[in-house]
């Protein structure tokens, strides 16, 4: 039983991890269906020109730009009318002076025509069609390649593929694209204490709660969590999980809420790589703990569930999306104003769980190891390090989960 | 070849979506590990108490708080150490007068203890413990049940499961829950240029991009995307499909970008149900149809890739939501100025595709047909039909993809 070392300020503590923390090099090739919010690890170029063929973008008539150039809307040019042309489909013929064919938009211009003449345009009486206005040569159409050219390089490596890009691929033809993979990540449950969630309880232990809200956490933030079974707090139980480390792109140990098993972790840490902090200025999350073993972040998460599930927001989260590759977290931040008057702790940068109720901040916070504080949270507000009391009315902003 | 009977407003398309598209009904169990964003179909009722024991908030050491009372900071009370109780432990022994129990974080209370002392008001001299600070009975000690009640609604139907609410289910003990299912929605890729993304283009067509957009949107609202095969536009193809309409809770076909394929689709919806309206004063995206067929929605979407994707987020990302009863998308808005003039369609709701590159914002539009028009964009810039020109430097705001 011995008080943390030395805690380090908030920001410092985010820096490190920051610092120490890598985007994933690793890639994969991932079918059409599973690319969106991925990150593209190389260049998408076009293997086809786009539009395929020259392409009209109307229902209407192809023709020699040059035959209506004497149209008007009183004076129509007549031409005949030599098939019809359906999306999809080869024209059947080429087009020769007084000629047009019918086409729908997306159809393939047959040979001879350089352009489209709306069917607003036209009036079309047997195999006669009527052309009341002029066109210039290329209207209406698309032409092979236009937009895309073979060759081009459509995408680029770092792009996160939104509906849209994933559309961009499909476009091209390409059923799969290369990504970066998304970081795979053990979650160690660690604890005399803790049980398997769906097993019955022994007298003295509580379920695993951790484990859950921190894959939950990863999950959303592009990485792949993997469950360790729980893990007792014994150095030699914990050494042999953590000699696995380098098999994962992070490890995160939940658990561990009492100084000596907080000890414990730190000792193992030492001897398998380096404790980079341990202890941070902030309530509740105190104890946190950042290391790396080789090139393996390790966090050692605090084992009471508020403490555990606003530090895996404040530092787990914007790890595993540097690492992910993604980019900053959208927080969805809205100002209300207290609803009652809120006594912080000097000296503590404080994440306090909130509830906002008929547009007023009320504490959910009771303390950190009650289910309630974070069942009946919408998000967090921040409290600096120098205020101690948060009168009733002052605006806080929440930060929702 | 006819032109749209009528287009309606914007608002007035929207409404209708709305008031045709019911939240889901049908409900499933879902294991832990899944529940992240669901929406709680029953409410979540503690089957234990929480924490399960009087469990210690703190290491130090356990003591009938009378002892304590006659305690000062220099005039410490003397208490003997009959044991140590770890966190997952049950006491060995009860606590007698003038007796402490050494105890750890989360481990339980022994028997005769009604309150914790901080270790750090305390010395310990083999097993004889000055205590350096009186403590009313109940101090640092969560008492059976303080938290949760067995018996307690701890969340609500309704309720999203956020990464705090599944940590919830899991402090619960409950390996599963109660949910609402996912819509599943059929996508039909429609017409006859139509190709599968991964096979070679046959002269005429082009590449299905529409349906991998849709799908990608529907995926990221909590809906589940079913990939019909390629259907041509003829009435009886697409009649054969509709028909399994009911199978599915909303159906979406993309394609038929000309206006006789959007003529067979309105007549086969028409035949068997009914089409709400067909036809939308916006840009791109007009032949825009919606309809029911039993209780079904039904959406068919323009063909061209653009006009698809800015209907996709218009329309069926709502609709989708409602369906699968999540909030409100919280739509990422910045405003920007535009870095040139735009000319806008006086009359129509237009779209604009745009790319924002250092603060300013480009158009990226080329045309409905065109892939560069979303490739290379941001997100999309709306502007009202009474508006022609869009001067440089006006102030936009880009809804971000």
């Amino acid at each position: 039983m011995k008080p943390l070392a030395s805690l380090i300020p908030l920001d410092e503590a985010k820096k490190l991890v920051d610092e120490n923390v890598q985007p994933i090099k690793r890639k994969e090739h991932v079918p059409l269906s599973d690319l969106l919010f991925r990150i593209l690890a190389e260049d998408v170029v076009s293997g086809i020109d786009v539009p395929p063929y020259d392409r009209s973008a109307m229902d209407g008539y192809a023709v020699r730009a040059v035959d209506t150039f004497s149209a008007g809307k009183f004076e129509p040019v007549e031409l005949r009318c030599v098939g019809v042309v359906h999306a999809g489909e080869v024209p059947s013929k080429k087009i020769g002076p007084g000629e047009c064919m019918q086409i729908a938009t997306g159809a393939m211009v047959p040979e001879g025509a350089d352009a489209v003449v709306m069917v607003e345009n036209t009036e079309r009486i047997d195999d006669v069609v009527q052309i009341f206005r002029a066109v210039p040569p290329g209207s209406n159409i698309s032409k092979k390649g236009e937009d895309i050219r073979a060759g081009t390089v459509v995408l680029r490596k770092g792009e996160l593929l939104t509906p849209a890009k994933v559309g961009v691929i499909a476009a091209l033809g390409m059923s799969e694209a290369t990504v970066y993979a998304k970081p795979k990540v053990l979650i160690v449950p660690t604890g005399n204490e803790v049980a398997e969630v769906g097993k019955p309880l022994n007298p003295g232990q509580v379920y695993d709660i951790n484990s859950h809200t921190l894959s939950s956490i990863l999950l959303e933030n592009g990485c792949v969590p993997v469950a360790h079974s729980i893990v007792e707090d014994v150095a030699e139980e914990l050494k042999s999980v953590l000699k696995k480390a380098n098999d994962y792109d992070m490890v995160v140990l939940s658990g561990g809420s009492s100084a000596g098993e907080r000890d414990v972790l730190e000792q193992v840490i030492s001897e398998l790589g380096r404790v980079i902090f341990h202890g941070v200025q902030i309530k509740p999350g105190k104890p946190t703990l950042f290391g790396l073993i080789g090139n393996t972040p390790v966090f050692g998460m605090p084992g009471y569930p508020t403490a555990c599930l606003t530090n895996g927001y404040v530092f787990l989260l914007p790890a595993a999306r540097k690492m992910a590759r993604l980019p900053k977290r959208q927080e969805v931040i809205g100002t209300f104003p207290m609803a009652k008057k809120y006594a912080a702790t000097l000296g503590r940068h404080q994440f306090l769980t909130v509830r906002v109720i008929d547009g007023e901040v009320y504490p959910a916070f009771k303390e950190s190891g009650a289910i309630t504080s974070i069942a009946h949270a919408d998000g967090w507000i921040e409290i600096p390090p120098n205020v101690d009391i948060v009168e009733k009315g002052t605006n806080v902003e929440v930060h929702f989960f």
